[in-house]
């Protein structure tokens, strides 16, 4: 058979779901189901919906999970868009030089923003976004009509850069906390998310899927959040207990670092 | 200042943290030190890699935290090689029609894989793949020279449409339970991730993170992979306790069923 992204239009692509008895067809035996679907005029999600927009700002070098698991969870809010926003519109490539995700929207394209995410980044790219005075001067303009400013691990560095975070609460990637309270006037807080005020800023890398189901609560309500929870099956079960900085060894913290720094390109 | 991206050559860009003092940058103040780097002859990291060649297959629909939840952690790997292969080169959409990732191989240039990751997808996704005779054909010859083979939430149903599963234990995503068992020759375990033989199968999206840990320890070490969840700070803690679908309210689960169709394009 042909590859889907060969359909026809991209009409028929979105509204092969709409609109069919196919809801819970995952639940099911319903799988055959979407042969049924007619296309009808389902306008883009990211154009026309009613829900809150998100815009997510990705740059040279920021780690993949960082923008990929908040947008995983947020794209669920109903109503919502989320959108991947650049200095240009195009591919971004993570730290480790591995994976690239598409920026569908340069800066000056991407409007109004009910919520700013900043993903955070290897060292080459924290320190080239806190000195990008077009990124600083972009967040700081965004910042001004949003109803959340969030970032994930070392993002919350360019929130401080951009002057967003002063005098207040907020924490970022472990191994960050010492460089983020000598630089900046902020009281670092070692838990997964810090909201103070309307910035949220979360921990490292996996931290932003804990702080987006939070702020999936403060768009909707507890019960969608805890729906969204189900609907991306997250019921967390590491196979080892390592992941908490305060509770690592000295040797395990090392060896941490050796390996980020060995995984970056 | 300019975008990490103008910098003039590639070659460059790879290069401005190896072989510098700043190691822990991240840890300390070191946030200055990359000034100091040398461009030298780093070759691509998903060439001359020593270490695992991880493929992630992505096609139309897929789930975004699917792949990327896992790749952020196999990335970290020692020496490892993370690659995004599709039918085709280029952008691939996720099921929210939100995000796209940049397939950086098509099918036959993949080469051999140590480890295959088949991400899961909403029930559009998901059926194109499992009809998707070149898909199937490539999954089953890819299969024969891996080490793992694994999947993420529906993604085991792509498995076992490819015939891989037959007679085993596996898990999927939990409202593609009944499905599985009553199309397939497989028994359903509602674990996390399921190991049998060479395959390893795990539960709904976010699973992935937990498998992929397993996985890192299965490649390298326990330690290694302790590391590395120390490295994405994987110390979760969500605000809700929602995630498990057998302690879910039939309310519950309607409501995140809805809400998947609801965001679905």
């Amino acid at each position: 058979m042909t590859h889907p992204t060969e359909r026809p239009t991209t009409t028929t692509r979105r509204t092969v779901l709409r609109g069919t008895a196919a809801t819970a067809a995952l639940a099911t035996a319903g799988l055959a189901a979407t042969g049924s679907a007619h296309a009808t005029d389902v306008p883009p999600k990211t154009g026309g919906s009613d829900g809150p927009r998100i815009g997510i700002l990705l740059y040279d070098g920021y780690s993949l999970l960082d923008p990929t698991g908040p947008a995983e969870v947020l794209s669920r809010v109903p109503g919502a868009s989320v959108t991947m926003i650049a200095e240009r519109r195009g591919p971004v490539r993570t730290d480790t030089g591995d994976v690239a995700v598409l920026a569908e929207r340069a800066l000056d394209e991407a409007g109004r923003l009910d919520v700013l995410l900043v993903p955070g980044a290897g060292n080459r790219g924290t320190i080239a976004a806190m000195r990008n005075r077009t990124l600083l001067d972009w967040i700081r303009e965004t910042n001004r009509r949003t109803r959340y400013t969030t970032s994930v691990c070392t993002g919350s560095l360019i929130l401080a850069a951009a002057g967003l975070l002063d005098g207040r609460r907020a924490t970022t990637y472990w191994a960050s906390a010492p460089y983020m309270e000598k630089t900046f006037d902020i009281t670092y807080v070692p838990e997964r998310y810090v909201k103070s005020g309307k910035f949220i800023t979360s921990a490292g890398v996996s931290a932003g899927l804990d702080m987006a189901l939070y702020l999936a609560a403060k768009l909707t309500d507890d019960d969608t959040a805890k729906a969204i929870q189900l609907a991306v099956e997250y019921d967390p079960r590491p196979p080892f207990d390592a992941g908490n900085a305060q509770e690592a060894s000295e040797e395990l913290k090392a060896r941490a670092l050796k390996i980020l720094e060995d995984s970056q390109v």
